[in-house]
């Protein structure tokens, strides 16, 4: 790091090379930059084993590599509607005990029969607004989208062979038009497609409206890399359930808690969730998903939108516990990105979801994982041994 | 993956080993395990670097690494109150585009000065619940711990050589007391030194208070591994500030747009986020987040909280525009955790933060980079070249 | 009021008189019975001149009126597609200094040309939740729902001569299925309206879904007499918009305020907003429309939904200000409820509002009546003449 | 109503004399007004029995009153810290059925031997925010604040002799600090007495700042006449606490439904309250609430505030129900505002709550007052006759 006067222009040299330079000597050439500002000699960082005529689509700028440690989860029973069997999942942390902990979770899952999972709907969005003089030319110009949807999703739908113009959501505010387009996006997460769909379907409206009309490709309601309750609402990406009813006998004896207690902290995350204004009332979502995501090649920043959840149970009168996770906004793919990556690949592979087919199955398998997290950790909490068990496991705590 | 009967007890066979044996043996039974069980020939996974010994503590059930691509964005110029200089900064993804937009937007705030950056205030949580009768024992029990406060931050404090409990935020729903323990944690994030400080303070209560009480560890408010509002308001680590003022001309002549659209834009923005219930009106805090936390072996679950915002702008009469965007949630570490894994350590030297001491300049890098981001991507959207550059760049979409 | 021992049951006498016994004699016996239980005399809750025979409907265990001091603000010129020229607004209220505020906001406005105002659009709903042994049944139960619109739309509005069943929304959550059904109501507010239609409706559905189906009427996202963000996106009652272009030289005349110094202001505000969760990046919405429903006989409870909104503004390049307002759940009624009552219909009569054909213009009136205290009142903030005018007007302040 | 061209500036008439006119002459005159511009003839408006000389303080361009119908509800039985006995409950409201409802609530709660209240805390806020250059200025103008402390307490208290400032908090965003003056103010709601102390208390420290600083009195985070986050946190008002235990064999008798339905269907308003974004998980606070404050004087925009809610149930093993409601920011007075006109006075006395002292009786009145509501609504709808209920007492509907 240069440190010379923070006040002046900056005068550090720029980083060697185009940005979509793949070439063995680039890379080389920027690691060799990276040393001479820094003094940093990338031992690991350069140790990946991704061919770098991969990389094109998925980094700029190459340097090397993240080596993030993975461990293997499960077995992990689904009854899903696309995600059907025992899977082993592979999670990419540095987070102790946190494999240890969905694996438990996940077992007792397994044990008691499987999580069931459903896919409730699966779209991806962008969300152009439209500009007017006043309120009322855009409530007319509103009524003219809904009258050409037919138009509009011919014009969105010509710039891509795989996805498909679902629905437009409507909302009007001010002398401006909010349009969220819905997209159903095969088996990638889809935000470039639907970026370039819609802004095909803006340029069709701007020439076919019958006034001039002005708009910005983003009116910030996608919500793209963010949370947002219309996200709870309207899903982005896959909304999946998923749910189990736990057996007391059987979380009496493995988790040593009483399904009762389970019962009774739900209540209180209700309250607290409720207090806090949190997004997810259940415990720790962003933690599996995280995981899962930085395994397989998803975009990570999607644990924003991804990790919001709605948690219902039910105690039974005979004291077994319905336990299920709504997750609203689950943003995968299985294609495309950076999934089809080296070891992003193989870890979709090892869940057999590499590749066109498995968005909804993979959707199945992150809820699945989300619920054997929850599970576990809420028994751990009310045994006791959270604190202990980081304390045994997670060693690498200042 | 087998797939036997989804209805009966699951068969599937338990991955061998202990949890936490990180012998080479171990790893490499597990990896014939999943080879076994999948067919799956692990290649680039069980490429890493990373000695094996180095593991426990960040990982169980280890069979390899997933290798996130890195690229460097910069040079970054920063007039922090502890990051100061000139800095490079790696970052993991696998979403083209996305480092050489941000290198740019950090180019573009280098020539113009640099970014400045400040830390409010940085605290780690852990919220624990005590329950009562009634209300009025509660709120009772609020004051006790009031007048407490010396013997329970002893109690929290023998816990740890590093955490040191700050102030102690109290909330009262029915018959309960929500306790928020506020922490500094040093360089750490300190999730599990402020759970186990807060046990123990719990427990100390538990013995002095002149009646029985019974509480919760988690009362849900921490809010750990999800955003809530209570971030937003009183922080989550590092609440930290990143501002700029953009120059009109520089402005026009390097991003080829006018800085009173840029303006007119997060108006739409201010009204999208209040319209959709947003956490953060800025555009995708969250990519540079994720990029940089999975470079340095931050807890990426944290993307969750760190990735909310406010951005304020305001124009100036000559026309250069006022930029800012405060985290109030920026949960990272320097030290412990995964920060002093292979590739991990590597990148927060790259940016001389590894190690004691450098918290909260990382925390200022952290915000910079996002700044960085929002100004890349706000100019990209409004010069029409944003799906452009997708489709150049990030031609791994399908 | 009695003071006998608090633990012991209640043994306070029972009030006279069926709850709906408005006879003179009823009323007095009533009255007599205040007087007994508690020594208060009514001198002026007596004082009603509302006909005995006019409030079966109305209230229960009827013992006189409340008299709310109504002032009378305007003129407020409006331009909108129902409210069309120069209405002198009721105002009822307690508050010392806002019908004064207001009729200043008022007087600006008309002075400018006007306020342009819009209903986007009018609903009211009613959401009952369906419940499922698991998610795909509620799936499924969606999908059919969809498909029988046409009849579960006949046997909604088979209960009403003026309620129409626009769309049903549907949310998934958990093996839930929530429905909330959108009415138009004619000139009612139609909450009961709506209910009747929607039990009608669930019956229905529970009658012909090949299942066995389970119910609860109000799944609690009708949101009835609560704020919800449900209602900010998809509204509830009427969604208004007011706007107006304030000319920076008139404003600096008349409100001794510069235009950019309000716009300014607001940017302060929506950061506020965003802080704290606010329902409402304006000043004080609830303080018009709390004033305008009890002079009309509006259900005051409705300032819960009512009082959310987004402000929208622009500093255009010659300085004017574009001031927007967007209220978008404003429930009114002109017809039905306590519309009709004494003083009530004289006030609605005063804007010639009341009785069928004037709901969307009473809408478009508390729109603009809510812009014009915005108007006077940020003016006011700014002019430092907040504080000293309520310690004029408002000296009934301890 | 004048219908001129809307398009012209108005030529509308101004109302006649002063606004703070309170003789019969100019009284008469604005009422002559009336029929000259809108040939509407005031009977029942004209009605009041308000001695004139009263209103000064409380209403500008009187021309009359509201008659809001008043029912009595009760007895309700409370044992709280303040209130304490049997009371009637006096509601106004133009909705059918809400007194009889309300009134069944109060005597099953009396009769199962009462509601217990409690008050945790109650503040009134202003929150100014103030601004600098930059963010690090902005933090070192909260230290120092934080350190003058004693001396702004008592810049702030020189204006009131009721008023005391409790305590600040602080929020920092960008280059401005948000302060939220939290004071207690005697009986009296207390916003302009809020005003008042902290316009002095900002011109104090603008005095005695040792640069020059620039603030708005108010920064939108009071948050006044709106919800908001902040507001369920760290409450506005009153904060309250209303609970019962629900005998199952009770509420099974009198009620006609079962404790454990009851539960059940809360467990599904949590759902609906976390998916909607309510910030209410009960069911009709606002109802109770908006009765109470028309009859009361109480300023009935403040249901914006009131409103909000938080509902925590607990099913005992024996099937009896414990049941809360927590109202974070009541606001309300006994003296002061309209609490001294004639029939609001009146009113306060039914319940021996008028004049000082008796802030904090009246506050937990109203918790007790929404509880008796929620579970005679709740029982309602599960007992199916809702609907029913609202068709033979709410007649007056379309």
């Amino acid at each position: 790091m240069s440190n010379d006067n923070a006040n002046s222009s900056s005068s550090a040299p720029k980083i060697p090379r185009q940005t979509n330079d793949y070439t063995s000597e680039a890379v080389a050439e920027r690691q060799q930059f990276v040393y001479d500002q820094t003094q940093v000699s990338l031992k690991h960082v350069t140790h990946g084993s991704l061919p770098l005529d991969s990389l094109a689509g998925n980094i700029e700028n190459y340097i090397g590599v993240a080596q993030v440690p993975i461990g293997l989860a499960g077995p992990l029973r689904i009854n899903g509607q696309h995600a059907q069997g025992d899977f082993y999942i592979p999670m990419a942390t540095t987070e102790g005990t946190l494999v240890a902990s969905y694996s438990r979770g996940m077992r007792v899952l397994s044990e008691l029969g499987g999580v069931t999972t459903t896919v409730i709907e699966r779209y991806m969005q962008r969300a152009p607004v439209f500009h007017f003089d006043d309120a009322q030319q855009a409530c007319d110009f509103g009524d003219w989208v809904a009258q050409n949807m037919i138009a509009i999703r011919d014009a969105a739908e010509a710039t891509t062979s795989v996805g498909k113009l679902s629905h437009i959501e409507q909302y009007g505010v001010s002398r401006m038009r909010f349009l969220r387009f819905n997209y159903t996006t095969g088996d990638a997460a889809g935000q470039n497609m639907c970026g370039k769909a819609t802004l095909a379907a803006c340029q069709w409206i701007q020439r076919h409206y019958p006034k001039p009309v002005r708009y910005t490709l983003s009116g910030a309601i996608d919500t793209d890399k963010k949370h947002s309750q219309i996200n709870t609402l309207h899903s982005r990406g896959a909304r999946v359930v998923a749910e189990a009813v736990l057996p007391k006998q059987l979380i009496h004896e493995v988790m040593r808690v009483d399904t009762r207690d389970m019962f009774a902290a739900r209540q209180v995350s209700n309250v607290g969730a409720l207090l806090a204004g949190s997004v997810n009332n259940g415990l720790h979502a962003a933690n599996g998903l995280a995981a899962l995501f930085i395994a397989t090649g998803q975009d990570a920043a999607n644990i924003a939108e991804s990790h919001a959840g709605i948690v219902y149970v039910d105690l039974l009168e005979n004291g077994d516990l319905y336990w299920s996770i709504t997750l609203p906004s689950v943003i995968i793919a299985t294609y495309g990105g950076g999934t089809g990556l080296g070891s992003q690949r193989e870890c979709l592979e090892i869940m057999d979801c590499y590749g066109k087919g498995n968005a909804l199955k993979f959707a199945e398998i992150c809820a699945a994982t989300v619920l054997a997290g929850e599970l576990s950790l809420a028994a751990a909490v009310l045994a006791g041994d959270w604190v202990a068990s980081h304390d045994r496991l997670g060693r690498n705590r200042p």
